[in-house]
């Protein structure tokens, strides 16, 4: 085997030729949200891997095809990487300083859609495991890949695809399709995602808007019905009033909260950044925000719509009033019980004309920061980047985690090149170059460590 | 004098003459949401009385002028017509089978923006007045007209006119803009309009949109702080919470529960025509119905607006969130009162956080049923009309009655051709022949008895 410094120096000179092949992906756009450019998309996938010499597999769904591909190496540990081919909109395209799908480098930085999220991480993978060939000629352990094109739009067909296909992707451990440096260049160990349910609220009370000097005293008015239901679900305090939505949150072990206290306090930066007052549930920084911000479930509403929205006034009663909602749902909340109970509570509470649709359901998923694979991550970690690598026990945002913890039980972590800046589904989507290499470097100083 | 005959037959023999200066009145557009069209509009108007020979005057206001005109008469007995030349806007134009400002007469139907409300009730006025000149050389009683350029967009330079012109349209007795029949054909006098308080609430927690993922467990959401500001105005039964809102409500009279009483019950043809499975407050219909329709008041929330409202979901903390809200009004609840103890109630309730946006404030007002000129409007329409004149104490609507009561002390009363299909404010507005002949003939035989 060869010393590291070799595989730093490859990831220095074979750089813009990895970068090459990541502008080629890029240039393919494949926008799930507007089924544009996904088949197209992952036959370029299913290319990259026959090139290397994978075994690779195209699985059609109902919606976008599944990649899966797996090649073997020296030890009999195998080692299982999520990634998606599918990208976020590019729209607002006036926003973008350069065409989303024609990347272009400006100072060590590279600009498109897709850069950082997904595909970006996806070739930067490869760039790693190319080392290994290049410079061993093999890869240190086995190797597979499971790569879905509908990740921005809450992966509807992976849970059937999932249910079939898991014997074909088990491993020892999997590497997340994305991480994170923080602020400070710190690298993010983000152990977990929290549950969603989303859900809209929607209120019909007759067939037309009805002019106010007529109905408003008589009338039912959807926006009033939705105004009702909507305090019923949560207090001003902040306390959720639906019945049992508390009773399966584990409180933060003792475990995460010390986890929890090595984070830098967030506080400042958050009000200047968002321009905010001060926090919820009296709040004021520290470990107790960082807790709360993502070991606590919460009930957002995302959005209202009722009658009239324009300049000035019109005098109406409306006729139907929406509220699109999210659950953010901790370890053992279920969102299949949570809407459950949020039906019975409306209905308890009299808002049986309340109508709920569910735009969809994710468990939270959660791996152990005492396991061994997450050591060897945070160990790998520790030449390449200034500060040491900081283990949170969950992300305050969701995934399709569970399904990977629940079929293969296996422990998930992050490792990429994300940074504060990068704008992921924001005009101008970026990757920093020193980072992109950092993290391959990270990755074979993994992998190295995890085949033994 | 000649015989009520004679002008009955006048209406029909002078009918397409009147028409067609409707139809080069309503061709001027004079849309005062647009601010289009409304000088043009006035001078049209100011050249129709100078034909007339009236004295007439254009008065400038910082919006669209005022047009006031007189003319004397037999008796020393002076009636007052309050008009308006301006119109809705005529959009959404797609919903037209004619064009708006090219009026259209099919199957005795005439159909154009403003036939009815309110150019044609002003030109029916003058078929009445046009009459009596040709048929007996002159006008019964004196005539005055104060026509404005504003009400559509609430009457903004009203009060400020009224304030300083009242001495100018000094009377015994005014004919408001409009008046209608009922879905019997029943002439309806409404004897006063409710009062308006419309105000937006507004909040705002941060200085954009947050990820739920982070935002959701620890930011404020403007959303549920508006909602949570609404819910302490108004209980689900429909109380309303804002301190002294009930205070100087006056409850139905006697004579207003015995006027209503004598009113159609109205339940299944609103629940028909509206398809609402119901009545608030437990209302099932009759003379409780009609009086909680426009007799009490209410809080009505017109529109809801925060964060995402497209399709499918997004993940946000709206950063803010916005409701325009009326609040119709009865004697003798005063609209700026009222607008200080929502203020009030909002900071005593901790919603100091909600800034509140006033988009119009008016007074309610009455005229007595007892009056004898509403007596003579009832007694003239006995052989026009296959039904008595239908008398209510007051529209559930509103409108700038408060200032023709407050500066000259006279009874105000409704006269008119509106009709329930009429549809004015929407497309395909339209004027009946049959009623605006019915219409004309009313007031011919009013101005008779009026002048004595």
């Amino acid at each position: 085997m060869l010393p590291i410094d070799a595989f730093d120096q490859y990831f220095v000179s074979r750089l813009s030729e990895n970068i090459a092949e990541l502008i080629d992906l890029v240039k393919q756009p494949s926008v799930s949200a507007q089924n544009f450019g996904l088949e197209a998309c992952a036959m370029l996938v299913y290319q990259m891997f026959v090139r290397r010499g994978f075994t690779v597999e195209l699985i059609k769904t109902p919606g976008a095809p599944v990649v899966i591909a797996e090649k073997k190496g020296r030890s009999d540990k195998t080692l299982l990487f999520y990634n998606h081919y599918d990208v976020q909109p590019a729209e607002p395209l006036e926003l973008w300083q350069t065409p989303p799908f024609d990347p272009v480098l400006r100072d060590d930085v590279l600009y498109g859609r897709g850069v950082s999220d997904d595909k970006g991480h996806f070739v930067n993978r490869l760039f790693a495991l190319d080392a290994f060939m290049d410079l061993e000629g093999e890869l240190p352990c086995n190797v597979k890949f499971v790569l879905e094109g509908e990740e921005e739009v809450g992966s509807p067909n992976l849970p059937a695809f999932m249910e079939k296909y898991h014997h074909r992707i088990k491993a020892d451990a999997c590497i997340w399709e994305f991480g994170d440096v923080d602020h400070r260049g710190a690298p993010l160990q983000e152990l977990g995602v929290r549950g969603l349910l989303y859900v809209e609220l929607a209120v019909t009370t007759a067939n037309q808007d009805v002019h106010s000097g007529m109905g408003g005293s008589i009338f039912p008015n959807a926006a009033w019905r939705l105004v009702w239901a909507l305090n019923s679900l949560k207090t001003p305090d902040e306390r959720v009033r639906i019945p049992g939505f508390y009773d399966a949150v584990r409180s933060p072990s003792q475990k995460d909260a010390a986890l929890m206290e090595t984070l830098p306090d967030i506080a400042d930066e958050y009000q200047t950044r968002y321009g905010i007052k001060g926090f919820i549930k009296g709040l004021r920084g520290g470990k107790e925000l960082r807790i709360a911000e993502v070991l606590e479930p919460s009930a957002t509403i995302c959005g209202l719509t009722a009658g009239y929205q324009g300049p000035g006034s019109k005098t109406i009663v409306p006729a139907r009033a929406c509220a699109k909602m999210d659950f953010r749902l901790v370890p053992d909340q279920n969102p299949q019980e949570i809407l459950l109970k949020l039906r019975k509570h409306l209905d308890a509470e009299g808002f049986d004309d309340v109508e709920i649709v569910s735009h969809g359901m994710i468990p939270p998923a959660r791996t152990d920061s005492d396991h061994p694979f997450v050591r060897m991550v945070v160990d790998a970690a520790r030449d390449v980047y200034p500060l040491p690598m900081v283990i949170t026990p969950s992300t305050g945002g969701s995934g399709p985690n569970y399904l990977f913890v629940r079929y293969l039980d296996l422990p998930i972590v992050c490792m990429g090149f994300g940074h504060p800046g990068a704008q992921i589904h924001s005009p101008n989507e970026n990757l920093r170059l020193d980072l992109y290499r950092k993290s391959a470097m990270h990755l074979v100083r993994l992998m190295k460590i995890f085949a033994g």
